[in-house]
């Protein structure tokens, strides 16, 4: 059976270009000694018995990473910048779940990563409940866990990487305001989480501050059994109808995220209202899909790229090094003003 | 160090319902079952030692899966369904790489593979060079290969599943020709895939059957470097203007995808052209959003639930009886009329 010697003497390269290939780091490799290394592992067929080596040094170099949904293109975009970051510049590869932010799909999750020899997760569900994050690493799991801004709970032994989202309600709400919109309303699906009760707390906290706490409602999806994460935008057209149905109308309406906007205009317009003329949405998220719907969508965007490489370089240095203290991050959003606001222009008083 | 039969004991279960639970069958335990079994591996601090298994058995219960960037909505869908399918039904983790169609990506994710002791892979780039994939058989791998739907080489190894994509080019420009458009085009990115070879090959032999053959023509993204599969609707945008430039204009366009659709309708809105009453557009995927575009995409939908079972159905069958043939699933794409094309309204000759 040949060996990495092998591998490396046919090549006539080093044996540490060789284990460069073998784990992916492939950077300052020439095209030429990667392509006379796959050669030689070729001609050999050398496999490295990576199984055999986790038992020796009980690690694989993977990163669990847990999503509610890939199909909303908020976490399709996450995850390639998570594994953009793992792969080139940790040389970890990615397991992959999709959640829908059940706390028993992610513990089967953590059981299947401990039994792979994996040693680090990232997990976005942004749940109130964390203890199931908390028993994973008592068992060996270096846990980071994303969009869960409020302070973690006193001794979590989990990281937590998070857009400031207390604020994102905040400058979403001021946005509006700012345009003279004085009836505001915020959607939201049905279901609990951190992310969303820290955006509707700065939501509230402007509109009192503006006096406008009689007039600005949150709004919940009545239809919450059906829609999941997959499904936002056929919930946000749904609402169209219930913001419809409102009196007094609201004239300027922020949604809990991008994919609730892009379905909510539609629904809107459907229902014969234009936006911004009639009323106004602004989104969060700063999905790059938001610059291309019509109008364009006013969003408050998270930072991705540097949160992805901070929950990455979390996960990995924590399972390297367990003595580190658990840290909690957190990232300023910014508002992208596009052309879903507008003055109102029917200032009527109901 | 406690074992299954440790873990059984103590849940009160069979040793087969903990094995259940570790690997991931949990459809038909009772959901008390499941929380005794996850108390007492607690309890326990168990942990199957999957490596050594793995050891033993050559098996490790992944399949890969190569997308070109799950910032793409088609990408994101897709591996959210083939996810469903590996867990729920073979009890599958998901090893995610996104590969930007790039080969020598493609070959290093294969090592990776088969050093982690992974048996299967899913390939989404549609490339007219598999050799990569070829060898990725010889070498122990069970490859199925998504959006090539031109017969395979002679000989292949390879498992392939895919739209019909001439047809799905047929039935675009045969409904653009329907309203009664006679000067047609067909919108691609630079970089050359089989599934985009083909669906131009459908759409030049109907609008050639139309006699249409002189006034369509096929456009190429003019900035190939810089677009990728994660900015397929910023090209769409730019490509507006290449539209809007050429003599005579295009009143009917085709997409090769339904981001590259989003991002053209924008720009020709941008550009002062109304769709569909200036310019109509069909795309190509089937995204759920394009359901909430204003106006909403008439798109020519590939049936991606059924593709998924398929491909995930082959990738384990064939790893666990590596005696089976390779075969070539062809499923029908179905156009789906939203508002995006309308008949042309100024006919003027050129």
């Amino acid at each position: 059976m040949a060996t990495i010697h092998d591998v490396a003497a046919l090549a006539g390269v080093s044996v540490s270009s060789v284990s460069n290939v073998l784990n992916g780091r492939t950077e300052k490799l020439g095209a030429q000694t990667f392509a006379r290394v796959q050669a030689a592992i070729g001609e050999l067929n050398y496999r490295p018995n990576r199984a055999a080596r986790q038992l020796k040094t009980g690690h694989t170099p993977m990163l669990g990473l847990l999503v509610p949904s890939t199909a909303n293109p908020m976490y399709g975009q996450l995850a390639l910048k998570i594994e953009a970051v793992a792969q080139e510049r940790y040389g970890y590869r990615l397991l992959l779940a999709n959640t829908h932010r059940d706390k028993q799909h992610e513990a089967r999750m953590f059981e299947d990563l401990l039994s792979f020899g994996v040693q680090a997760v990232i997990v976005v569900s942004s749940l109130n409940d964390e203890r199931h994050l908390e028993d994973a690493v008592s068992r060996g799991l270096t846990v980071v866990s994303y969009d869960r801004s409020t302070a973690p709970a006193e001794g979590s032994q989990v990281d937590h990487v998070s857009p400031d989202n207390f604020k994102a309600g905040y400058i979403a709400a001021d946005h509006l305001i700012a345009h003279g919109h004085t009836r505001l309303a915020f959607l939201v699906p049905g279901g609990k989480t951190v992310s969303r009760a820290d955006k509707i707390a700065g939501f509230i906290e402007r509109t009192t501050l503006a006096g406008l706490q009689g007039s600005s409602e949150v709004v919940q999806g009545q239809v919450m059994e059906t829609f999941g994460d997959s499904e936002l935008a056929d919930l946000g057209f749904a609402m169209a109808s219930q913001i419809k149905a409102m009196r007094p109308m609201p004239t300027g309406i922020v949604t809990v995220n991008d994919m609730l906007a892009i379905g909510l205009m539609s629904g809107l317009h459907q229902a014969g209202l234009r936006v911004p003329e009639d009323v106004s949405v602004v989104g969060m998220d700063g999905l790059s899909i938001a610059a291309f719907t019509n109008p364009g969508l006013t969003s408050v965007s998270m930072p991705l790229t540097e949160m992805a490489d901070a929950m990455v370089q979390r996960a990995v240095d924590r399972s390297r090094e367990p003595g580190q203290l658990p840290v909690n991050f957190i990232f300023e959003p910014v508002l992208v003003e596009r052309q879903s606001v507008a003055r109102p222009v029917n200032l009527q008083r109901d």
